[in-house]
């Protein structure tokens, strides 16, 4: 019963992936080209491809009731999962389903805001939520599961195809997510005074305007979306891809905002942007002449380069390797 | 703010439902042939169309872990939507993801057999698990979405289609799932002595052997599974239908097994057999002719039959009208 004696917290989210990956993809086969470990899986249909994922939060875990209303919660539990999508490249959202996990004391009222603020993003991307399941639950947990058309002629882009020679691009600012949290989490006062830091966290926006863009564009390498946060997706850019990288700290794009609440909250901007997670923001690698004409489109800005595997994944800051502390655990 | 004075408990299932399934369907078109409210939706492809469901399973809810083991979990969170992938009818299972909230104190080995008890029933139906999300939770939780092709020239056969003189016919035995459940809660010791109960309720068999005979039969007007238990799953055909029902006390089919356990724990059968839920048989309604072949091949009995809406949906034992209490309420 040795297999037993481990809990989930000691073997954490990386090793739950590598155990459970090869199981899941034995089922895989030609109609499943690419198998489970992207953003969204890929399944091979009769006219078009379809891009599928799932996400699920949990009340206390991902978010609070306190400073989370109904339309907030609807409208993130949707856009997680579009990001997910938009993070596989020329992709367009479809339909999908929606559970509701629900204490019995829930106000009616928080439920018909969340089907509001869900519906309302759903709208907007042409997004279709076909059904789902309402069950009674001790915490308020919703998990949605989403379906996208790869564009005829496209191919999904994948975290594995970085190659060294790349430049690494990031699609908009990061840490304003982490700063909002930050802010719900300890100085509620500041909510008003950073209100887009703290919509960033609540309302992420996903990049479904970039991601038919960026997904077309030959010499894209590698592309996710960094809802674990800027630096973890390098890093498994890095894993993915058999490669190494240097990013430059000076490089990556932080919002005004941000950079003002972290002066007043007495932060390095660089520790919590570098540490926090949910930018939903794209990552990408791509050859060089893809990444300047990326960059000068403003579809993305680069940030650093792909080097080989020998070098490790190293943010520089003033010309120095950096440590990069205090990153989130899923099952800490 | 009226609206924030109730709380789900209060409004209960079908009222939600009643809520947001206006809502959701705003959103169907074209494209969505079958709006959300019946057993699993219909998404129309390119190529065939798509049938689309999910359920959630939250422990001390719907399983309890002192008796349920991790592969029993896995077998029992597909084997629901699997059930309602062939309530549709003519439908072949496809692919579909799972997610897990689990408590950081699960043992690892626990999470493994839920993974090979859902591969395993997978890989009977050549059904594909493609993608997933893990996440950190207060109490295991578990959601699968599960995608199902249209057969060629197949139409999904849906609740509301039953008219006045079909008969209703159900799949197979009524109540061991319920018996199952109740030895599991109160009588442990007779767990090995009606085995066969209690593996109904930890592991359901979904009726895929015979739901494409059933939606290929010309004639047959409604169906749907007994997930919520018999009785409800005929009320429901009547209620989407807009007609009445009278079905035989005598004729409901009541295994050898339930029948012995009924008689040892001093119950009433019949009354287990209605109030009870997770059969996981299909119910369905189908013109006399349409009836008769079905049951002469034995791939389902008939029970009743189906009246103008002027008469309730009644069942009658010893040929008087019954009354059914203690069904179960998801929100209660």
């Amino acid at each position: 019963m040795k297999r037993f004696s481990r809990s989930v917290a000691t073997v954490g989210e990386r090793e739950l992936l590598d155990r459970y990956l090869p199981l899941l993809r034995r089922g895989a086969g030609r109609e499943v080209p690419v198998p489970p470990g992207d953003d969204a899986a890929v399944v091979r249909g009769n006219a078009a491809d379809w891009v599928v994922t799932t996400d699920m939060l949990v009340e206390d875990v991902h978010f609070r009731r306190e400073w989370t209303s109904g339309a907030d919660l609807g409208h993130k539990a949707l856009a997680v999962n579009l990001s997910d999508l938009a993070a596989m490249g020329d992709v367009v959202p479809s339909f999908g389903v929606v559970s509701l996990g629900l204490p019995p004391s829930t106000p009616v009222g928080f439920v018909d805001d969340f089907y509001a603020g869900m519906s309302a993003l759903a709208r907007r991307h042409r997004f279709r939520i076909v059904g789902g399941d309402t069950v009674r639950s001790r915490r308020l947990t919703v998990s949605v599961t989403a379906l996208g058309r790869v564009s005829r002629g496209a191919r999904p882009v994948l975290r594995g195809g970085a190659r060294p020679g790349d430049e690494i691009l990031v699609t908009g600012t990061v840490g304003d997510a982490a700063a909002g949290l930050q802010i719900l989490e300890r100085r509620p006062r500041d909510r008003s005074t950073y209100a887009p830091l703290v919509r960033s966290f609540l309302r992420p926006f996903p990049r479904l305007d970039v991601c038919s863009r960026i997904g077309r564009t030959p010499g894209v390498t590698a592309l996710m979306d960094s809802s674990d946060g800027f630096y973890r997706s390098v890093a498994e850019i890095c894993r993915a891809s058999g490669v190494g990288a240097r990013v430059e700290a000076e490089a990556i794009p932080l919002s005004r905002a941000f950079r003002a609440w972290a002066r007043s909250a007495g932060k390095n901007p660089l520790t919590v942007a570098l540490s926090g997670g949910e930018d939903y923001q794209l990552v990408l690698t791509a050859r060089p002449a893809a990444a300047r004409e990326l960059a000068r489109e403003h579809v993305a800005g680069i940030v650093g380069r792909v080097l080989p595997a020998r070098e490790k994944f190293m943010v520089y800051e003033k010309g120095k390797p950096r440590t990069v502390t205090g990153l989130y655990e899923h099952f800490a």
